[in-house]
């Protein structure tokens, strides 16, 4: 149980502040997350890492001389939003370009993928080292769909290293990579997590049963074993690891036994006994091993084995230095270590950008938007127990806040930018920012980046005829199917999306009336929705939480149903006539 | 839950063998425990901490440069024996005398106080710093009778730089003891921890309360509250802890914020945001504060909140360098951290004490002293169930495994001793040193030096007549109640002992054969351990079990009346005549 907290919803903000004072004298906060006190003597590649809370050491505990520059922190198991990144990267930039490192997870692909377009567009070399550690998660022909678990550590490691050695961005990232081509965990579960102010677990195993290879927020593994004793689980461990050696690799590893929370220091050295010598028994020299807790899951019971082949190269790198809050090694040059007020990195607050002034036609149609905007408020706020209820059951149970969140803060800059002359383009771009920013996961980045990319496609000038609204929502749903990935049939918002789209784009063809066109792709979308409780989800949690989701609709494709119901009437308000 | 592990008997063994393999750069496993890797590069004073496991880091997680020089390791909760400690101690001394550190409960005083007593017996000059950090284990005017909780940690700390500084044993041990005087915790849990293989937590609580002040065993503490916020809990330690400020006591505060087992880093930190401000507030300057898990009990779900006052010389030793597996602080030495073949501690193995020959007389009552002690080697296994399901209740249900332990090889090393020709006196010397070193824990050490206090007491040359048999016994009994300060009434061994002695010895004293007086002995014992039952005991566990234990007599008494019954027909054979 995570027992400790104030509003469970502050937990993840109060958790990086609480680690920030206590830790002052290597790291700071800044706005998305936080960054080393000191500044690097001459630039040097920027190592951000990234991710939700709830995975202490990771991330920020590994911020430091020899290892990351700054850790991008999301609330918890919730990716952090591209703004998030963005800010912390402009933090911690020093010239030689940045690079974000984080596990293999949709929230985290899109967010830091939209950060670094948008860091590129600034003039900042940024790249991206993805990891995919986790061989419960995906078949080995498949490894670039698997998950990033205690993986990370060993790969933000070797990417640490290399950055502080001076290697230029190109290089850090080739290491990065290479580590993550040599790098294999497998993890297994014995009890579930609870989320702070939550009175039941995440996800929850029969009595005396472990998950093998379940994931760190409880996704799917391999399958429900009976616990085992220790010997037999370290064996279990060595050899589904040792049969994903990579090709090429050579007879040294670095080796972790990672806990995930509530799994003891004496239960992890009691396994060690077992893997250790198994290991050496494998002909492996183990290259200063790690025993203990790196990449947690809040009070998750468990415990994950990682295996790094090392060459000279990533070996030298995984003995490098290092000296952060949660992580030492060796001796790193004191002068690193020794902030002054000259060393302090200055926070470049990024200039606020121009908002270009619309045209009066635009401006008028803006306050459509913001009525629609504001409707969609009032919908979501009155949704958000329901939503709550239904992703409580197949996830994590956050959905109908991180909704409330997004929207609250999109009326809020949308309504900022119509009062300073904005025209209807800009003001659904600020709104999509805005969403993005506050709400972060993956619902934020969805709205956010859809908002955006409707908002550019009605531009400044122009009050859009009945077709170029129709096009407004197609270039939304166009771009959350790039960005997401998802296809109709995944239990995901692209149900209820697909088919209002295709509703309203063949009725304004067809010469409907908007209010009416709009009616109908409403009520298909609801349909859809509804109709999302038969579906399985593709990548659900635990399997009893997936297979529990069967008969539940998917929050997802309800909110925005609901949403783009909700908007109607400004929109395509009932006494509009086709243009 | 502790869920790994092999044999649930093996696992503090296995956990440190573990621990020393993977930290074999630093640390190695020696009899009794583990020892640095590297040896001094002169003499200094050895400080040796040590305990019972479950808690690391706390004990052998501290072995290293700047802390400790080795640790005894007991049984999951239990104190290590006298045996174990004179063995590291052996490994560890290094001309400059040896300071043993460890918490105040009665089974680590006693058991270091018997190594203490022996060290000295070889001219190994010896002493003790006890910690008595915790503020809920009995009023301030009785600091004496505290129990050491997570204070250990900057009590040792202090201990270990002084040590490193060069300081001789007088001075470290004044510094040691002046950290302790300046030192309180207070200490919160919200859920018990479980044993391994134990299928229900030692102790509960209930849902939604907390226990404040309980100790890491799961001792009685102030008083159960319902589980308040964040805020409210740092506020409340804050409060309680500030209110014992040390006479004497300046500004400047060493602070420990430690976890427990179960409660997480995020949670940690959520409660250091009302606790560093807080303090900050009251006008403290914090000197390098530490959140994190220090000094742990299992599984246990809970926090402490240990302020340490600083004055110039502690704030020095506070913040001294020191790299240990589990604690790195500062820059080493990079030559005090290199082992070489050279530098090695030779492992001084004790010359092998010679038995001296027994009369003839005296070896022949040697054969009935080994037919006692085997008749008690009977009875304690067939008892063990019994004795393990009545220490379930008061204790941690090792009780009968302990005696077990103890009296197999007791009987061993007696029969050992008797087969090389010893006289009565040395055998049951050599049986009362091999329980107390095979047992460990409370009863360990009482029985050891019992048997040993008897042993001397008989000698090697008479063969006793009935007033010596009885002086024997009470010799016995006058070893352990000077040894264990129970009283009758207390609910321990002693409520057995004590009426045991009394009826024999006044038997004898009348004239009663010795069989009889020794039948009547054995009656009144088992009477008075069956009365047990009637009593609460003095010191017991968290407040709901020692409630509980009323009305199940105490396993130590019953264990006890049981063995002097079983012995009778040795000692006090039935055709004998008084003498």
């Amino acid at each position: 149980m995570t027992l400790i907290s104030n509003d469970p919803a502050d937990f993840a903000d109060e958790a990086l502040a609480g680690f920030c004072d206590v830790h002052a004298p290597l790291v700071r906060q800044v706005d998305g997350g936080a960054v080393r006190r000191s500044a690097p003597a001459q630039p040097k590649v920027a190592v951000l890492l990234g991710g939700g809370s709830g995975h202490y050491p990771a991330f920020a505990g590994l911020i430091g001389a020899g290892f990351a520059d700054g850790a991008v922190v999301g609330n918890i198991f919730t990716s952090p939003s591209a703004q998030q990144a963005v800010a912390v990267a402009r933090a911690t930039h020093s010239g030689a370009g940045v690079v974000f490192a984080y596990g293999n997870y949709a929230g985290d692909v899109m967010n830091f993928g939209v950060a670094t377009e948008r860091l590129r567009g600034e003039g900042i070399e940024t790249e991206n080292v993805i990891v995919s550690d986790d061989i419960a998660s995906a078949p080995v022909g498949e490894r670039e769909r698997r998950r990033g678990i205690a993986g990370d550590f060993t790969v933000f490691k070797i990417l640490g290293a290399a950055a502080e050695e001076g290697a230029d961005l190109p290089e850090v990232v080739r290491l990065g990579r290479k580590a993550n081509d040599f790098t294999r965990t497998l993890g297994t579960a014995f009890a579930g997590c609870t989320f702070p102010g939550a009175d039941h677990s995440l996800f929850s195993l029969p009595e005396g049963m472990m998950g093998l290879g379940l994931g760190i927020h409880g996704e799917p593994g391999l399958e429900d074993l009976p616990l085992p004793r220790g010997e037999e689980l370290g064996r279990t461990l060595v050899e589904r690891v040792l049969e994903e050696r990579p090709d090429g690799a050579g007879d040294r590893v670095a080796v972790i036994l990672n806990g995930l929370g509530s799994t003891k220091a004496e239960e992890l050295f009691v396994l060690w006994r077992t893997i250790g010598p198994l290991l050496r028994d494998k002909g492996l020299e183990l290259v200063a091993p790690e025993v203990g807790e790196l990449v947690t899951s809040l009070d998750m019971a468990g415990v994950s084995l990682t295996l790094m082949w090392l060459d000279d190269e990533l070996e030298r790198l995984w003995l490098a230095p290092a000296e952060t809050p949660a992580f030492r090694r060796g001796r790193i040059d004191a002068q690193r270590l020794i902030p002054s007020a000259t060393e302090l990195i200055p926070v470049r607050a990024p200039a606020p950008s121009a908002i270009p002034p619309g045209s009066e036609a635009s401006r008028n149609y803006a306050r459509s938007c913001l009525e629609a905007l504001a409707a969609a408020q009032h919908t979501l706020h009155r949704l958000e127990p329901t939503l709550a209820s239904l992703d409580s059951i197949a996830g994590d149970g956050d959905h109908g806040r991180g909704m409330v969140r997004g929207v609250d803060a999109a009326v809020t800059a949308a309504r900022e930018a119509a009062d300073a002359g904005a025209g209807a383009g800009s003001v659904l771009t600020a709104g999509g920012d805005a969403w993005a920013d506050k709400a972060g996961g993956t619902s934020g980045v969805l709205w956010g980046a859809g908002l955006r990319a409707w908002g550019q496609r009605l531009g400044d000038e122009e009050s859009p005829d009945d077709g170029a609204v129709a096009a407004g929502v197609a270039s939304f749903a166009d771009r959350i199917s790039a960005l997401g990935g998802a296809q109709p049939g995944d239990k995901t918002l692209v149900d209820a999306l697909v088919p209002f789209v295709a509703e309203l784009t063949a009725g304004v063809d067809r010469g409907v009336p908007l209010p009416q066109a709009w009616e109908t792709a409403a009520a298909a979308a609801e349909a859809a929705a509804s109709a999302t409780a038969e579906l399985r989800p593709l990548k659900g949690r635990a399997r009893p939480l997936a297979e529990k989701s069967l008969g539940t609709p998917d929050p997802g494709a309800i909110s925005l149903a609901a949403v783009f119901s909700a908007m109607g009437p400004a929109f395509a308000p009932a006494g509009s006539v086709t243009r």
